[in-house]
C-alpha cells in the first residue's frame, strides 16, 4: 500500500500530473477493450513488469506482455465481449522526480453479445509509473484479485 | 475513434481543461438523473445532437433533445427507479481553440424501491464539445452501447 | 442539493482544487475499504458529522464515527468480504476561502472470498469539506441510499 500514509493524511500530486495520470489510464484502458494489444503493450516500459495475484508468474517485457494480451483479447473477441476497463479512486506520489507510485481501484463490466451488462471482477492494483515525455510509463504494475486469498 | 492515436500515444488536454470536463460531465449527469431534462437539454448546443446506435434516428436541436428526455426521465420516475449515469475513462484533444474531442465509458446504475443496485447497461461514447464561457456544451454525441451489433 | 444551479450551469471549482478533491476522496475509500476504521474517521473533523438516510440518527463527532466504522468494518472482515468504494460524478463550488461544497454519487462493489463482484449499493450523498493545511476534511457528509423513501 504506497499511497496512504497510515496517518489518515494521502500523499498527493499536483493537478497537472493528476490530469495526465487520469488520461493516461483512459487512454490505456481504451487500447486494451479496442483490443489494441500491441499498442496497449507500449505503455509499458520495454521492461516492464505486469504481476497479477491470480497469474502464476509475472509477465515480464513488453514483448511478453504484448503476446500475452494478444492472446487474452483473442478470447474476449472470440466470445463477442464487449468488456470495459474502469480505473477510479486512484492515489499517487511522488516517488522521483519522473517516478510516480499509484494505488487505485480497477473493475471490468462487460456485457455479451445480445446480452446485459454485468460486473465482471474487482480489483486493487498498484502502478510504478515513469515520465515518457509528455505522458507516462507503467514500468511495474501489480493486480490483486478482490475475493481471492493470495496476496499479489 | 477520437482520441487514442493508434500508436500507444494518446493526445491530452491540460489539467484546466480536464477539469472543466470532468465537472461539466458530472453536472450534467446529476441533471439528468435527477430528472431536469430541460436543463440536461441546456447543456447541448441549440443546434446539438444526441444520436445513440439503438435509436432509429438521431435527437436533432436542443427542443427535440428536451422533448424525447422529457418523456424518457418520466418513464423512469413512474418506475420508481433511482438511475445513475458515470462517465468514466474520458480521453480528450484538443480540436481548435474551443472545441474538445471526447471519447469515454457510461454505465448506468438502477435501484428499483425497495430493490438491489444492478447495472442497467454500458455504453462507450464520442462527444464534440464546444465552449460556452467558462464551461462546455454538447455540439454532437453518439453513443454505442455495448452487447449491440451495430456501430453507432 | 448543492451543486447544480438548476439552469443547466454549475458551479465549478478550479484544477487545483478540483485534483485535491479527487485524491481527498481516493484516500478516503481506501482507508474505508483496507479497514482503517481510525485512520478514515480522521479525514473528518473534530466535530464532523456523517449522517445517512437509512440510520436511525447521524454519528456525531470523529470519536463516534471511528467507533461506529471500526463496528461496521469488523463486520465486513469477519464476512470475508472485499469491498471497494468508489466516488464518482463530483461537482463542486467554493461556499468560502477554505469551505467547498460537493455533491457525487458513491457505489459500493464486493466480492466474497472465492465469489464474484457484485453491485451492493448506490446511493448520492453530499459533503460539507473545509481545509485542513493541504488536504480536506469533512464537517459533514449526507449520504442518501438509492431505492430508498426517505430523504436524507
Amino acid at each position: 500500500m504506497t499511497a496512504p500514509a497510515g496517518d489518515g493524511t494521502v500523499a498527493t500530486v499536483d493537478a497537472t500530473v493528476y490530469a495526465e495520470l487520469q488520461q493516461f489510464y483512459a487512454g490505456q484502458m481504451q487500447l486494451l477493450d479496442d483490443g489494441a494489444a500491441d499498442e496497449w503493450a507500449r505503455t509499458f516500459t520495454l521492461d516492464g513488469v505486469f504481476e497479477q495475484n491470480v497469474l502464476p508468474r509475472p509477465w515480464r517485457g513488453r514483448d511478453e506482455i504484448a503476446a500475452k494480451m494478444r492472446a487474452a483479447v483473442g478470447k474476449v473477441a472470440a466470445q463477442q465481449l464487449d468488456r470495459r476497463h474502469w480505473i477510479g479512486m486512484v492515489t499517487a506520489r511522488l516517488a522521483g522526480p519522473d517516478v510516480v507510485h499509484t494505488r487505485y481501484y480497477a473493475t471490468v463490466v462487460q456485457t455479451r453479445k445480445g446480452g446485459s451488462a454485468e460486473l465482471h471482477l474487482s480489483t486493487c492494483a498498484e502502478d510504478v509509473l515513469v515520465r515518457d515525455g509528455g505522458s507516462w510509463l507503467v514500468e511495474h504494475r501489480s493486480v490483486r484479485h478482490d475475493g481471492t486469498a493470495a496476496e499479489g
